[in-house]
């Protein structure tokens, strides 16, 4: 019998797929379930996309592309930057990769040697430090709070930093707690690495952005506006502002240097991203698209507007109010110190799935769950009231 | 300034892309080429394909999927190694992955630690030996020739194991080769694994089939056919016999108790394959869709069948008839023992886009080029004369 790679350790299934299974499996002996636990906008991908799609099938796009893409995705990227952010970006540094998991994936098996230590904000994206165990690195958590919108501060980085330090990796806006970093702040990180590399360490630093468009009332500032950093990586996705999950579709921004670099490992790990869905996300930018966009924008805001008041009530603790992306972390230790129990309980019992604290890290995930608002409002107004049931008869 | 981790050493450009640039250069100066350098069928994807595509994309079936894949696909690639093959193979077993390289990459990241090694054939496909590489393991080369029909010995097999071999890895039908494995060969290799195992020693059977389809009069065997081989791993892809390639989408057939570390690995890698592309790809089993692909596979072998005598006519050296995929795979020591200046002086002089031996190992690279008969008769046979007047004028 062959044991597997001793890295496999590291890598953890989803505890949300043990939600998502459970929920399914009551589904079918005819019970209400309300999803809450799937990082997956319920909206469809916009017609105009769809469209794209069906066209470029038509004209038989369906051979390998460049391994960063094609040129009109990659321009329309770089237009977007423009448009919406002020930020002049080459498509030349824009690589178009299958999801934002093969973008990390590239950049990460680009720069990480054996021993390398990642530091990562706990609570945070569970792949992200799986990721960083693959490639045999070590991944240091930083533990982040409400008390600094779940963010980690420069002291925190400090303190953690050693010799091995080789990325700072941070989400704006971030999965699960939805914290946004603004200008100054991602500033301040950027200038700490930059201090560090002139004292001859020099560090790569990773700003996760694929819930960005989905920023509710507080401005959103692209890691892409510092200037003159050296070693920045931007990832970002069609997945979550765009609604295009499925077609696994994302993109890295690059410094130009190391183009040539990502070039050559892209050729070698994936080929290139999907073809269809390439030219399909061409149409994601059209004006018809982004009225779409932002019309679904505008719903999530309505959705957050009327759980997070409503959670508080019934007993959940959200002291910081979450800025973007689609999602509510909430303490729960009003009703359990046992987080993984309580999900399970609240799924056997009212119904709606929502995912335990496990899935994000080490830091009180017993006291926390998440809460993914990707179902419409009257359905959360039947979330709130099964949950006042249960916990509050 | 950060520099690369050190694995990216290893981790080459395809010389290929090089061709294939300048091969563009030319033609936009205006000058006729004919495009035999990249591995990918000149055929579009099936009309039967293209129609699922655009029914599931009109269905809104544009979600994340399990990460093991669509169940109706697992059951329809079931069915097909029970029609084709007269195997049975559980859909439980099958994993759907993005492309053949997400399949490879799968398996290696579950099974290789550091300083692993894993026999392959040279020549052979080079992102096999690069994935090594990106785990931080060691690729070997099994140097193989004509005389052996381009596939190792066990005697070369025996002399390679050391206590660091963890995987052996075939394939067939081979790049650049288009070498076979029969059934008493496959078992040969199997008995001797196994040998291994029960001696404490547990290694893993890779075999990429993913040109399986297309071979010409040989009788081709799945290694699944081999029975009771508890680390056996075959890997497959719809993008060569279904026409597929931008698509991205292949598949893993893995022993059972491997599954659940591999759903895990998935999950964290690569999420799931691309949406689109599953749904579509029921289709490519349709009665309509092999019909097509059958008459494809009838041209490929009228290619080679012309191509085959005329480029020996010529002067280059093909010993051992290459039963399958889509390649000649020729000694060009006739002409040259420089076989990259070879194929950049045939492109200047003629046209005509070949591969150099670079890309597939350091064995006797410089004595042979790659000729994919991706293009039709009527090219062929311009080829044919392009060359004549070149090489023997």
């Amino acid at each position: 019998m062959l044991n597997l790679a001793k890295k496999m350790e590291h890598i953890e299934h989803f505890h949300v797929m043990k939600v998502l299974q459970r929920a399914k499996q009551l589904e079918k002996e005819g019970r209400s379930i309300i999803h809450m636990e799937v990082g997956e906008p319920d909206f469809a991908t916009p017609e105009p996309i769809i469209r794209a799609a069906n066209q470029a099938l038509a004209k038989g796009m369906t051979k390998y592309t460049p391994a960063m893409g094609i040129m009109p995705l990659r321009k329309k990227i770089a237009s977007f930057y423009q448009s919406r952010y002020g930020v002049n970006i080459s498509p030349q540094r824009i690589i178009i990769t299958p999801g934002a998991t093969g973008g990390l994936q590239l950049v990460l098996a680009a720069l990480l040697n054996s021993g390398d230590e990642v530091l990562l904000p706990d609570p945070g994206y569970p792949c992200n430090r799986h990721y960083v165990s693959l490639f045999n690195a070590l991944p240091v958590a930083l533990n982040v709070d409400a008390d600094n919108n779940f963010q980690p501060t420069l002291d925190s980085i400090k303190q953690h930093w050693s010799e091995k330090t080789r990325i700072l990796m941070l989400a704006s806006p971030a999965n699960p707690t939805g914290s946004i970093l603004n200008l100054d702040a991602l500033k301040e990180y950027a200038q700490f690495i930059n201090l560090q590399a002139e004292e001859e360490h020099p560090a790569a630093f990773i700003v996760d952005e694929i819930y960005h468009g989905l920023t509710y009332g507080a401005k959103t500032d692209t890691a892409l506006s510092l200037e003159n950093h050296q070693n920045l990586f931007v990832i970002n996705s069609f997945s979550k502002y765009f609604g295009m999950t499925g077609w696994r579709l994302g993109w890295v921004v690059a410094p130009e240097r190391y183009m040539e670099a990502l070039d050559r490992l892209a050729q070698n790990i994936f080929l290139c991203a999907p073809t269809p869905s390439q030219y399909a996300a061409i149409a994601a930018f059209d004006r018809e698209s982004i009225d779409i966009m932002e019309q679904r924008k505008a719903a999530f805001q309505k959705r957050r507007d009327f759980l997070l008041p409503a959670l508080k009530e019934l007993g959940f603790k959200i002291p910081a109010t979450p800025d973007g992306a689609f999602y509510l972390y909430a303490n729960s230790q009003t009703f359990s110190n046992n987080s993984m129990k309580l999900a399970s309980e609240i799924l056997e019992k009212t119904g709606v799935a929502i995912t335990p604290g496990q899935d994000f890290g080490s830091n009180e995930p017993d006291k926390h769950v998440r809460f993914a608002y990707t179902t419409g409002l009257n359905q959360l107004e039947d979330v709130v009231n099964r949950l006042k049931k249960y916990l509050a008869p």
